[in-house]
């Protein structure tokens, strides 16, 4: 399969693009390290399960050599990072691709729903209070225990305990009690959340079965390098392979050659940056790198008729399997997707296909119950696809 | 007090633009708000302590109005956030203007010391694992509390004591012991950790004696504009006042008209920006804002003479009373301090004044004891130059 307005000569080019990326950003032996961890990811499921290559968060666009100052495309990656837990859920393994330090699957609960402070943020100095018991925020437990520790309604303090004559019992008891005073007891919010439950058990069980493998980036050149490295290792599993494009991928960068060595001296007045377009992957992606991959890219737009427009020369351009549009002001809402009419079946002429509005069940719901409808109806094209595919087990 | 290189009609212009950041970034109502908060803070310390503001973190400068793209300043915003705390352990009062999601003031002890990540990172799929028992590090833990589970060695449980007769006290135990189960524990490293819960006790009393606001920022405009706020309200507090400013600040931003409106598109190939020159604030703040408080500066370069030369026209143009002075690459093991030769007395002629070196105690420690002894330098110099300024209580 051939897209058909780019030349093989326009992906030489840009494929020796990415090569020089990925000598800029990694040492041969930490590709061959990382190439080596994606191959035994791979085939340790590729017969066993779908494979899903997730990527989210921004992209840096340094200024400089020695990086002080980069063009930064903001993101949470909160998106990202929650389908990675509905995909996980599904049963698929997944690669992500993870902007360093934007929202990650499941600690982003921690930081949403207990801490309520954003997915991405690092713990900051009302969290504590938040995340410990004594914080700010838990006079009314102390309150509760003071009474407790004074009354001892449950007897469990032996000293209390007349019928109690194991004094190697006692002592143990006492010296765990004071030990315990010592210790730092989690704020009651914590202890008991559910949520919190359900999210340590799914990456317990996610991690025990081996099924998520996670490789961070920062810069856009390392973002393309590994994307390169990530999506042609998930080759072997053909079309079981997803790969879900939920990156905000920056559209300009300044080439090593053209960037300041050292920091930018700000003695003289104004500078002009010049910024190059990012070499176009999608392309290679889907012709060279993962080509019987189900592929699903996203698109942003504040004009509905522009999403469209978007939406399908991103299908007649790359052949992409699907698109996700979203609309800024609507977006945490819901989205549409533009799919063919028969699920699986991308032969039909993509102007007659239709776009299909996924809302969020609920409007005060969380994010989750969007990014799991959008999930759900994912996972059905995909395996619509790799039904139409003829996939077999070798 | 005048600096002799700027005229007033600079600073005029200067503060306009200051005026114009603030109504672009903050309702009227939300301005009256943030001075109350101040003024109520400093006048609640003015004549107890004294009062630093410190501000951490990089400033952000968005190249659109609607904004998903911005240059920024690489910065974790650590060194400010050991200094807010180092400050507050001396008995300061401190105002921390903070960029948000950079490292915070003891939040940060939790994710480097125990987490072992970034300071400024959210919460990753791997620090759940750190934080909680039951996680992907804590199998040795797992197996332990099998062991004790089963032969019970303290005979803890009532169920298999003889002596115990109390049959409402068992049915307690028992439901307490199932209840716990049902509940989430902190991984034993986090449970016992002396550093946190030094950290939480010190944030604890320094939240009870209302001794910290912090004040968040994201964008260049925001940071001076709240920057001017800040130091206009420590006016009161006189040569009792600090301003100890470790954010980086960014040298380049877009003027609000020059600011595209919507997403750049990226069809066009390349793209120009034309970076301006960020107002300099710096003689306003000696000259105007807080004339009489005590100014720390911060300088960064590669090369130790440019380094020196630099320091002391910080000191020359804007009086600044003490410098800090950083060499890219031992910046973590120590820095120059540009002070007058005797502290408190900023007379002499600057070229005379002497570069003391503050090296971390050991080269091996935390990033701590290196902030620790830069403070116990500068808050000696504070001290002395409060008593040289004949500040008395009114």
């Amino acid at each position: 399969m051939s897209s058909s307005n780019t030349t093989t000569e326009d992906y030489t080019t840009v494929d020796q693009q990415i090569s020089s990326f990925l000598s800029d950003c990694l040492s041969d032996a930490d590709c061959t390290q990382l190439e080596l961890q994606l191959t035994q990811f791979v085939s340790c499921h590729y017969h066993q399960r779908p494979i899903a290559l997730v990527t989210s968060g921004g992209t840096a666009a340094d200024l400089e050599v020695n990086s002080v100052r980069c063009l930064d495309n903001f993101s949470t990656g909160l998106r990202g990072a929650i389908s990675v837990e509905e995909f996980l859920k599904r049963g698929y393994a997944v690669v992500h691709l993870w902007r360093r330090g934007s929202a990650s699957p499941f600690g982003r609960v921690l930081c949403q729903e207990i801490l309520q402070q954003p997915a991405q943020d690092g713990l900051h100095v009302d969290s504590l209070g938040k995340l410990f018991a004594g914080g700010d925020e838990d006079d009314e437990e102390a309150l509760v225990q003071q009474v407790l520790d004074q009354q001892d309604p449950w007897l469990t303090d032996p000293n209390n305990n007349n019928n109690n004559n194991d004094t190697a019992a006692n002592n143990a008891h006492t010296m765990n009690r004071n030990d315990h005073h010592h210790s730092i007891a989690l704020h009651r919010h914590v202890l008991y959340s559910t949520k919190l439950q359900t999210a340590l058990q799914e990456r317990a069980t996610a991690l025990k079965e081996q099924r998520l493998l996670t490789i961070p980036f920062r810069s856009i050149e390392e973002y393309l390098a590994k994307l390169k490295l990530a999506s042609t290792a998930l080759q072997e599993s053909k079309s079981l392979a997803l790969v879900y494009l939920a990156a905000a991928v920056s559209d300009y960068y300044i080439p090593q050659h053209e960037k300041s060595q050292h920091k930018i001296q700000s003695d003289s007045g104004s500078i002009t940056l010049h910024l190059r377009p990012v070499p176009k992957t999608m392309g290679l992606l889907r012709d060279a790198w993962a080509p019987d991959a189900f592929c699903v890219s996203f698109k942003l737009e504040t004009d509905s008729n522009i999403l469209r427009k978007k939406a399908e020369r991103a299908v007649q351009k790359y052949n992409c399997h699907l698109v996700i549009g979203n609309l800024l002001h609507t977006r945490y809402q819901k989205v549409s997707i533009l799919a063919p009419p028969e699920l699986g079946n991308h032969t039909t002429d993509v102007t007659e296909w239709p776009m299909h509005e996924v809302v969020k069940p609920h409007p005060q719901q969380q994010q989750d119950s969007l990014e799991s409808a959008i999930i759900d109806f994912v996972v059905q094209s995909h395996f619509e696809f790799i039904s139409n595919s003829g996939y077999q087990q070798q």
